[in-house]
């Protein structure tokens, strides 16, 4: 179901994708004017980097500015590379300190450095702050603009200073409460302020200990902490409580998809593809796989020696080949199931590194319970399409492979997580391969054992 | 990177399971009373349901109420089955009439229908109201508890009725400006009403027109439009635009990380776990995962009957078979590689099914390209291990399983979305499947031809 704004929406888009390709400029122009900020914003990010600057020139006068405060930041990030440095300079200071920090994280030294050069000394001090924490924490992503109310303050003056900074600040809802000068001791809503008595002490309003995240924390623990609380802000603090900051619920959300989006491909075996699919060009595609593709197929030839080694029963028992693909499809398949409930369960905080024995415990009996089930629903059709003899080397296999597939799948991210890396790196595709490869093995000397051969 | 606070929230849970385990009541007691809410609500949801209702127990008396508004919806949904009715009632008021609706809908019938009739009436019509809207979509989650402006009012009006109002409502820092009564024609912050002159009117400070969300609109969209949006706060509205509800960002959020869960785990073959991994038992994960492992092996049966149909050729050069896996190995994660990307693009909105044309050849030009790569990657170690022949009949077909895999990994998400169906359903599994099998008959028709027999 969608609605007519979103349908709109789409019809403006294609007509847009129609002007471009027809280079109808006034036409382009007029459809613009019609164009909401966020549709223009949308069909920006999908219609592709070579017209991005010209279509960028159509864009209605004195809606420029409120259009780059929506735009996407790779969008964002291709303009100011190809606009001219006078007006790439004045849409940089447009934006928020942690918006430009993320840009210049971004963008190559020759781009960033003059445009940064040329801001505002405020502006110029409150985005080097943040460039000073190292990338992946939350003190990169903050914004410096909070504020912080006095512990001693009433309702009343408490609303009256958030009315005096509210334009310089990210947010107003959230308001930290502070002692010695700095130190946060607790929150306060904006919301708890308004709907008091205005003669009430802010202390007595105040959430105390407030949820906070630590400016040298993971970003992405610290937007999990924001999620798993629903908070619209989390105060941003150093090892002693001093406020730095704030962390938005926009930037969280923002953090998460970026992390989900990453998740998703590396669980995939590829990188994470940055800005919109029909932007990117084939090379660009192939390099976020390629690397993964080369490593794998590497891993891969473990399984061509295990069968090289086997090849005398191979040869002897050919029908054994004809279960090969089925029976490591299904040890993939179980230890991807595996991984990536673990991988799901570390990251939601629900298992950590040290409940390794019960997680693996657990996954082993659900492996030889599914191993049992998938043996005794596969028994009959197998014997009756190669015999009794295949039909017992298969389902035994079947139920040791499953055991292996759980077993690896869970062991392999939670070593991961120990040693440091992210877990969805060595998900579903490389365990997949190891499991391949021990699998045959399993399945070759069961075959020996049982048709006394090899 | 772990807080001070994490690391004590660590240790107190650790202790906290010692305890359990050991039955020590009065030192549960007495660690409770050091430990925050959320840290006892993590605690409730990681130790399992058959001590839940004894650890709950255990809540020092005054906190049992604010805690039990901090925990996980599933841990809620066993304790209000668990609990004697009327105390299960009292806490059962306490909760927002949108979650009420969730736990109607995840509770058995004879569970949730007695709840419900014992509610004053207010909140038993405001739950049935929400219960009313199909499951999936916006207005089943939406809070019916908004604050809606008048067109006509000044700043200093809007903010006593939001002073006014603010117990009763689920945000006032987004606040919809209604016109003949109930239709929405724009939102103002409440930012910008306490940053404004008191006699400015709303009317100046609104933006218009409003990101707003349908109550029949698919959940998973209306909080990918907040989430896209940065808002706060969406206003839901009917076909009319006239005003419902509202659907903050936290709901937004929730929505979000259960659709990624839910995606995740489809995406390895499995449905997702509701709950702790810890908690949930093994039959609970077999649940999960068993349907889809019959499922794929059915399918996988496919590559036992090429094989069966290629077993001359097999029989004739064993050498053949070495190769199977890692060809198959190969298309199954280029396939999974192309799917993912194309599900999550389609999931942002960056493509849709109407793009079929553009992203299939894009993913073929790509798998050609990553297929030429791995073969001239190849082709000498392959000849060295197996002759010249061979490593021709390997490295052509790996060029074209590349081919084919991003194909199918490509046209099946969007064929999917199409006709209906969660692509995450039908992506990495299901496409290493078709792929194996396909690949197959190309590989052995690729030998027939090269090595001149069959």
């Amino acid at each position: 179901m969608t609605t007519q704004r979103e349908q709109t929406a789409a019809e403006e888009l294609d007509e847009l994708a129609g002007l471009v390709n027809r280079g109808d400029r006034d036409e382009i122009g007029s459809l613009m004017a019609r164009m909401s900020d966020r549709t223009i914003a949308r069909g920006l990010r999908q219609l592709g980097r070579d017209d991005l600057l010209e279509l960028f020139e159509q864009v209605p006068q004195g809606r420029v500015d409120a259009l780059f405060a929506v735009l996407d930041g790779e969008v964002r990030a291709e303009l100011l590379t190809q606009l001219p440095q006078s007006r790439a300079v004045a849409l940089f200071e447009l934006l928020d300190p942690d918006d430009r920090a993320w840009l210049c994280q971004r963008l190559p030294g020759e781009v960033w450095q003059p445009l940064l050069d040329l801001l505002p000394e405020a502006a110029r001090e409150a985005t080097l702050g943040l460039m000073a924490y190292p990338a992946g924490t939350t003190g990169r992503v903050m914004s410096p603009h909070v504020i912080g109310l006095d512990v001693d303050q009433v309702a009343s003056a408490a609303l009256a200073q958030v009315r005096q900074a509210s334009s310089r600040t990210e947010t107003i809802y959230m308001l930290p409460v502070l002692d010695h000068g700095d130190v946060v001791v607790g929150v306060v809503s904006l919301r708890r302020i308004v709907a008091s008595d205005p003669q009430t002490p802010v202390v007595e309003l105040m959430a105390s200990p407030a949820v906070v995240v630590r400016a040298d924390q993971d970003q992405e623990e610290a937007a999990r902490v924001v999620r798993e609380a629903g908070l619209i802000a989390a105060p941003v603090v150093d090892e002693a409580s001093r406020l730095l900051g704030v962390l938005t619920v926009d930037d969280a959300m923002r953090i998460l998809a970026d992390v989900d989006e990453e998740d998703a491909a590396r669980g995939s075996g590829s990188e994470p593809l940055r800005g919109s699919y029909l932007v990117a060009s084939v090379a660009e595609l192939m390099r976020t796989r390629i690397g993964w593709l080369l490593i794998l197929i590497v891993a891969a030839t473990l399984t061509v020696n295990v069968l090289d080694y086997f090849e005398a029963t191979l040869a002897e028992v050919v029908t054994l080949a004809l279960f090969v693909p089925l029976l490591i499809g299904t040890g993939g398949n179980a230890g991807a199931q595996s991984a990536t409930t673990v991988v799901r369960a570390m990251a939601v905080g629900d298992i950590a590194p040290r409940d390794l024995p019960r997680v693996v415990g657990k996954e082993v009996a659900t492996g030889l319970l599914l191993g049992l089930t998938l043996a005794a629903a596969g028994v009959l059709p197998s014997a009756w399409f190669a015999g009794w003899a295949i039909a017992a080397v298969v389902c035994t296999s079947l139920v040791a492979i499953c055991v292996l597939a759980t077993a690896v799948g869970s062991i392999t991210p939670l070593l991961a997580r120990k040693a440091g890396i992210d877990p969805a790196v060595v998900s579903a595709p490389f365990i997949s391969t190891v499991v391949d490869a021990t699998g045959l093995v399993i399945y070759f000397v069961t075959a020996q054992l049982v048709l006394g051969i090899g």
